[in-house]
């Protein structure tokens, strides 16, 4: 049995935005401070944590003195450059491991990793040249959707393809960087599964919630999915599958497009996700203490879900509907505490209690 | 209509408990920061708040410069010095109002302003010398309690007369403070509604719980009560006299007897309350929430029950039950990161849920 994390610890997050708030608030629930590595200055995290430090995920002697200070480190984004976590897992443990983080930074070394899983992906291919670039057209088709292997979030570093044609200019808009071509998957929905694991190997997995995008984020999460009770189990089977797989622990968010021929993943995120938000009203234990618990080496918690609930992203001047959604009692509103509201930021949720 | 206070305003909070900590999380939650003045260094609400004073509530400059940060004030303890509250009042809002301050930090003052609402409290008489002694045994008469007009809390500040030779000892036990005699009410439980008043004058009661005492500190509470239903109704009705008499924004607490005549009034909190701590999983909107919802001039939240709960505080050495409640998925657990465990000191509480 591992030994559970005192309370009055320190749990070191790097990337201080909304998740690290967030985790911030579940860690403090559990007794633990929290002290925060972000770049830039006054995040989210910072309104609620023990500790706050600005520097860049370079400076060594500043990672350093962070990773010193804490018991152990966790993350609420996977873009960290590969020399940091060197250092910093030779002074703490790091969860979720550097493996889960390897194989989820890579597009390409993610699904190779879920087709070798023996779970279904998109078709893909590796695109590094004009060369790759007419063998992957050839191989994949059209349409299809070409993704920078690192560093893509909310439909940034992607161009689709309508048809051949789009190739050069497609290959030109990934700026040089390594991508993959992607098949296009005809899919009816897209589900996700939240789902965790301890540090003595227990899997526990939220309902899979349905998720709608606009402009290429996420819009809405609605738990429950309604989508066939077999799909919903194949769904938690296989996030259980990738999580032992990796020997993971915390929580995982797995994407999966709902085809007729079954689920095929989308993409997983090895850390607290946007589509789980709806656990904080609709559970006990929601994804971010469920993360700390892993984390922490203590037990899961309970993420049977209590209540239906559909989770909406209050994006940019969506804030302007501040007014009625708080007097909408069936809301709970959810703040991240930014000061400028930007087109295409995410500055909130909202989590609407359709049953109890 | 009032213009609710603007996400990344801050509000001040007096006291950095674990009243104050979880306080803190729930202004998170809706977009505040939080600043808390707290005489004692490190206290729980530090961990989670964007800025902390340490410094004595009668240290006028510090208390000034405080002011200045904040937009709004509140606090998590009543024993706050009157002068300072005549400055923080010349400089911000403060919420609850002085007047509910004044009336509750004396049980004098309280019983005599519940009487004059027509609420039934236990029989009581002034005691400031030995002569207002005789006449006060001889009108309550014995068993009584003798009770310091101020700063009692948790049973101190208290001595019990069995017979009406315990009349010098019990006077003797108030070392000089004024008290009042308290007659003895025969109740079968005792029962606490926690109720939120907004600043359009909204009011709203969490279903009211059955709390259980230990040692003169509140050991569980139990939702919903097992009270006739006629009862909570009386209890929550006479709630929302005090709430709407007193011109009062935010949660308060009232401790009710249950009596064969119906119910007694034990003592009214003029903040959020301990034996409100099961909505935090019982409710979409808790008891913090709506605190801070009423402070900040927004709309009150959804206060009903979507859970049975068994709320029990952790005090002491109860910590060494850690492990075995970190283990128990019906056990919601909130800790305040108190570094020190001491005999009789608050630590944590767990939220047993016993139906969803």
């Amino acid at each position: 049995m591992t030994t559970p994390l005192a309370p009055g610890s320190t749990i070191g997050i790097l990337g201080g935005g909304q998740l690290g708030r967030m985790l911030s608030v579940a860690a403090s629930r559990l007794g633990f401070k929290t002290h925060i590595f972000e770049p830039s200055a006054n995040p989210p995290a910072a309104d609620v944590a023990a500790k706050v430090t600005t520097a860049s995920y370079e400076d060594a002697d500043t990672l350093r003195a962070f990773a010193e200070t804490v018991d152990v480190i966790t993350y609420e984004f996977e873009n960290i450059p590969t020399s940091s976590l060197d250092l910093l897992e030779s002074l703490r443990p790091i969860h979720p491991n550097r493996e889960a983080l390897r194989i989820s930074q890579d597009r390409l070394t993610e699904k190779t990793f879920l087709a070798e899983l023996g779970l279904s992906t998109a078709p893909f291919a590796n695109v590094e040249s004009e060369v790759d670039m007419t063998a992957a057209v050839a191989e994949i088709g059209t349409p299809s959707i070409m993704k920078t292997r690192r560093f893509g979030y909310d439909g940034k570093g992607q161009s689709r393809l309508k048809s051949a044609e789009d190739a050069a200019q497609a290959l030109a808009d990934m700026q040089g960087a390594p991508a993959v071509l992607e098949g296009f998957v005809n899919f009816s929905c897209e589900i996700s599964v939240i789902a965790a694991r301890s540090a003595d190997g227990q899997v526990s997995a939220f309902d899979p919630g349905e998720n709608v995008h606009r402009d290429g984020i996420l819009h809405t999460t609605t738990v429950p999915a309604k989508v066939p009770a077999r799909l919903l189990t194949d769904a938690v089977l296989m996030a259980g599958r990738i999580l032992n797989a990796l020997d993971y622990v915390g929580v995982l968010g797995v994407e999966f497009f709902v085809t007729p021929q079954g689920l095929v993943i989308n993409e997983i995120a090895p850390r607290v996700h946007n589509s789980g938000h709806w656990t904080q009203n609709g559970c006990t234990c929601c994804q971010f203490e469920q993360h700390i618990r892993a984390v922490a080496g203590w037990p899961l918690g309970d993420g049977n879900r209590h209540s239906d609930v559909v989770m909406e992203n209050l994006i940019g001047d969506d804030m302007d509907r501040l007014p009625e959604l708080m007097a909408d009692p069936a809301c709970a509103l959810h703040l991240y505490g930014k000061a400028d509201v930007k087109p295409g930021r995410k500055m909130a949720h909202v989590n609407r209690i359709v049953s109890g």
